[in-house]
């Protein structure tokens, strides 16, 4: 790990930015069931994925149990997580899968052990996929390649999050009323991601999904936090300033945390970022329409109002519900298992 | 929780004492499986959580793990806790539940996701209810009203743990071979607590069940750790500053943990607190029909000679085991099943 | 815990070496099924583990899961551990029972509880065995005596790790393709365990158990890591100054782990100890009979190549797979359970 995360931190700016972009998924030699990047699906896994996770959805408890019965899942996580290694976590018993939580607080991980070796260890100890979190950028890509298991991406350091798009995804086609999944299911939707989307893995893996399936995605946020070259993410990625134009065109609004302590340094400071940017009551009283998102954990007055986040236009708790239902379908595809 | 927190943090000395004990349960918004505090169970209520409890120890192991099969529970810790924690875990696994834990050393927590946040991920997650213990007092009641799930409080800060107080009671009941439960099944039974009170959720639930059920309670301890306030914890409290005076009338002694930083500033030191009132063997020995309680983590030597905890006049084991019997009738209750 | 960890701590040097040895199995007042040291066990004993996990291989996944299905087995873990923490919960679970993890990062162990009193309430609680790892030498010892319990010693401090041995063992065997196991079954085979002998509970653990199958042992290190002490661990043991003189007559080469923190004030320099102990591709490339092993976790680079680690001839793997093989044998094997 040590090279790894020697190497991301000598990185930075936004040079850091594109590099970040560069890890790819390479020579194809990847366990089928890997979920490295959204880049690595096409359309028809998108729609082969939701598909999947409607027919477990359509199942009873006793049915879905039985999916992965007898199976064995460990979940790697460098780093901490509620809501992804919990959504995983039960995902996976929900399908009557084994799990085993390795973590970096309870590990031999401390001793320094690389993630080669931890990954080669969970492998001969029966694991048949990997749920891996870490904070280098390209971590899930290396122990894919290592182990030669099917790898699950839960967030490698600033680089891809695919399950979040998938089910934020799910959550817009579901609000929609929108079943297909095709390049142009999203034709005639802008979604707004506004925050800091220089240190999202979830602003890019949604910017390279969303706009695959026709959707316009425009970022909005300060230079601090969104460089020009983020416009490089692909095809058809626009940026914006101002938070009120861009809301004027908004089907959905994607809204990022924002950790203090980014702010530091940076030009704007916390009561100018949340009066030009936060999604506020006043805002959305404007755009009833609009969709409200977040891929949490939400800081109530920073990025958000609290009663924004609480309010029938948010869909913050479903994104979270469908983040369950549509990791079921990435562990059911990762096992090679039919649904 | 920063307000939470920084609101328990304000308060201090007897006023706290007494803030503390106005924490109620409120509105009667709650989900009807709640258990928050003792003071919101009906005399009924105790009785029909311990009828339940018995019936459920009647069952075989596998007609058990039939009761809560597929149902899906969440733990989530903000306090390190063995037995508490395990006795949950494994009260719910044992009924055939799916268990999620999430403590504040392996979640997002740190993050300062809020608890009313985290809680609406878990319940958007499936769970159908929550454990929790938390060191504000206050949380558990703000948790339930938030998600409207059944919520456990498992010890919030200084103010409750009624599942504490629900297993002592069993374990008294069945040292007495007392069977029913009513407003007089404790007649004529006197309870010494004894320690440091000021700081217990567990003398305080137990301060406020025992007495509903017929107890005589004594509270002991110095000034320092037992302020004169604490006679409004409710009818029938007495306070006793001589251990061997109150020994004289006690049929049941329940001896709380001293932890040494706690007697820091306070006007006895700790070889004066252990002469006082600790129950030694030179004092058991002239008592042989009392009853040996103590919530745990005991501290050998200190409040309790390890010779006093290892006889056959304590309870200590029995509480742990009751512990895991009667969590498992309030889950029960928790998720409206029927046993 | 106070006592046994001040304890060992004021041991140290070539008296601490004798010292850990000496920690016995004792008056044989502990359940049956209890696995503490390698001592404890005789050949046919040791032939009888092997066997079982033979059968437990040979189940079907469905049959292993019904061996202890109802079970319940505690993990009491005070020290970080990846792979043993892992490869026992693991098993456990293939077996069908209900675990609990208790970590010294997420439990009132941090409260001073003491280790008697842990165990006594994991008993309490159901526990019908107890997993432990613990930085102290005899804590499993310990906890066997005071609860009645068996115990599974995971790793006590610098003193014994048998399960490790065991699997081991079981590596060996199969790669020779000997089946039985009596006192002759590794005549003729030559161990060389080499590196940091002096904290190796692992070391320890192999050089009683290998020479009473039979196997010539040589320990191999610098006097700083393998004091002339270490000839007390049991008959036939020698020791060897020079890897590459010793690796002339090895069959087996175990390496373990370098602590870098180990060598500080030793006389040996980091590159020094690479260049005369590492198991590098160069020493590798002139033994091409040799069987690698390692206990984990590797340090790439230190003590043996990243690329030796990896080879052919390498079963550190395979000596993980065993491990869960083997523990499966221990756990029933302390149930009481047949196979």
């Amino acid at each position: 790990m040590g090279n790894l995360t020697e190497e991301a931190a000598a990185r930075g700016g936004a040079a850091a930015f594109f590099a970040e972009g560069t890890v790819r998924a390479g020579a194809g030699a990847y366990a089928s069931g890997s979920l490295l990047t959204v880049e690595q699906l096409t359309v028809a896994d998108v729609a082969e994925i939701l598909a999947a996770t409607a027919r477990l959805e359509a199942m009873t408890r006793e049915q879905r149990a039985r999916v992965l019965e007898g199976r064995t899942i460990a979940l790697l996580f460098y780093e901490s997580s509620t809501r992804t290694r919990t959504s995983f976590e039960l995902a996976a018993k929900s399908l009557g899968a084994t799990t085993t939580l390795v973590s970096d607080k309870s590990s031999s991980i401390e001793k320094g052990e690389s993630l080669k070796d931890t990954g080669l260890t969970l492998r001969a100890l029966g694991a048949e996929a990997i749920v891996l979190r870490h904070p280098s950028s390209g971590s899930a890509d290396l122990l894919a390649r290592v182990t030669g298991l099917p790898v699950l991406n839960a967030g490698d350091g600033m680089h891809q999050h695919p399950t979040q798009a998938l089910l934020d995804l799910r959550t817009i086609l579901l609000r929609l009323g929108r079943d297909a999944v095709t390049a142009t299911t999203l034709s005639g939707v802008t979604v707004v991601i506004t925050g800091d989307i220089k240190h999202s893995r979830v602003a890019r893996s949604n910017a390279m999904l969303l706009p695959r399936l026709g959707a316009r995605v425009i970022l909005c946020g300060p230079e601090e936090l969104l460089p020009e070259e983020a416009l490089g993410l692909g095809e058809g990625i626009e940026i914006e300033r101002e938070f009120d134009k861009v809301l004027e065109q908004a089907d959905v609004a994607m809204m990022l945390r924002i950790q203090r302590e980014r702010l530091t340094g940076v030009a704007l400071d916390l009561q100018e970022y949340i009066a030009r940017y936060q999604l506020s009551e006043a805002r959305l009283a404007k755009w009833p329409g609009l969709l409200v998102m977040h891929p949490g954990p939400i800081i109530r007055g920073l990025e958000i109002a609290g009663e924004v986040a609480d309010s029938a236009q948010s869909a913050i708790e479903e994104q979270v519900t469908q983040g369950l239902a549509v990791r079921r379908a990435v562990l059911v595809r990762a096992l090679g298992a039919r649904v």
